[in-house]
């Protein structure tokens, strides 16, 4: 069975960085040989696209000018990092893709997903991940788990207003009905224990 | 008279930031406030991702990822530089813009002029300068030229191959074809001063 590409998403404050660790050791443990990154980053040209993004003022960029950055970021990561790893054998677990700039620029910054789309064709040949993972919390458990974790010192974009978060939320449930074969809505309350198996039972057709 | 957007361009060693300093100094002597910027840069954001443009190794980026960094490069220099510079009545001559994302990515780097349209249409909402001048010289000459003002220290694009940069100087003249009311081919040859003359020449209809 050849090696699958799982991208884990969702809003600020879901425990997506936590559930991709847990996620890898499960695979791990079930002896697949996994490679675990996430964006924007995962590649020495992203990374340095990711301080770009993430740090300095919230207007630093206009929404076009982030959405480019983010699609070169993702060209970049495709090319020197998942494609590779795919080619040989591994699995590529990656928290954050496509998806996010989706949700984020494309429909909460107003730039459309049709643009975004484009852009991923443009950069990065229109690859999608064989499934999407979304976890999801009631708007008011992911604020509540946001504020716990950055106490006061968000990044640029995890700082945006709590309108911003509730679309960005939506436009990820809407993802997940329109695409219902690739992308997945997990329920991302309850312990990390349970979250990391409801993550693996959304893969369960795809595991060895 | 509104203020007018003329960009400047042309392949490597053809003389465009002299000439674009001349023109503006003409310009200046005409009573005309002008703002001088290039690309890539010509505003902090711009700036910072010039450097990851221009640094490092000629493979550093897949063609699609550096068109998706010049395209938010230019998305910036627009919002933040050019457009304010226009609205308060300057002209702005800009060494480089669309253009040449359209001869370097586009055509010689394969990505497609409709791609790099595209970019610019997501980025900077498609936005032309009233008048862009092409330097245009013998591949011959502009190769002579380039060497001996890189004298072995070319950036990440001006070292690529000479086929590359007979592709770029081919689809420059073939641009100036297909709209020839905005880009204008000018001769590059000859002393500073009478390129100069060809420059204005090709703006006359645009000048109070």
């Amino acid at each position: 069975m050849s090696a699958r590409f799982i991208s884990l998403e969702g809003g600020e404050g879901v425990g997506k960085s936590t559930q991709a660790r847990r996620l890898a050791d499960a695979l791990r443990t079930r002896g697949l040989d996994v490679l675990l990154t996430r964006e924007p980053g995962g590649s020495p040209g992203a990374e340095a696209i990711r301080s770009l993004l993430l740090e300095g003022d919230a207007n630093r960029w206009s929404p076009g000018a982030e959405a480019l950055l983010f699609a070169a970021a993702r060209a970049d990561h495709v090319t020197r990092t998942i494609d590779p790893a795919l080619s040989e054998g591994q699995w590529v677990i990656c928290d954050r893709f496509l998806d996010s700039s989706r949700a984020y620029q494309g429909m909460a910054g107003g730039v459309g997903d049709a643009a975004i789309q484009n852009l991923h064709q443009i950069g990065s040949d229109g690859r999608l991940p064989d499934r999407t993972l979304v976890l999801a919390l009631t708007d008011t458990d992911a604020a509540a788990r946001a504020d716990a974790r950055d106490a006061g010192c968000p990044d640029r974009i995890g700082g945006r207003a709590s309108d911003f978060h509730a679309e960005v939320a939506q436009a990820f449930r809407d993802f997940a009905r329109d695409d219902p074969e690739r992308i997945r809505l997990v329920d991302a309350s309850g312990s990390e224990g349970e979250v990391t198996e409801r993550l693996l039972a959304a893969l369960a057709d795809l595991l060895p």
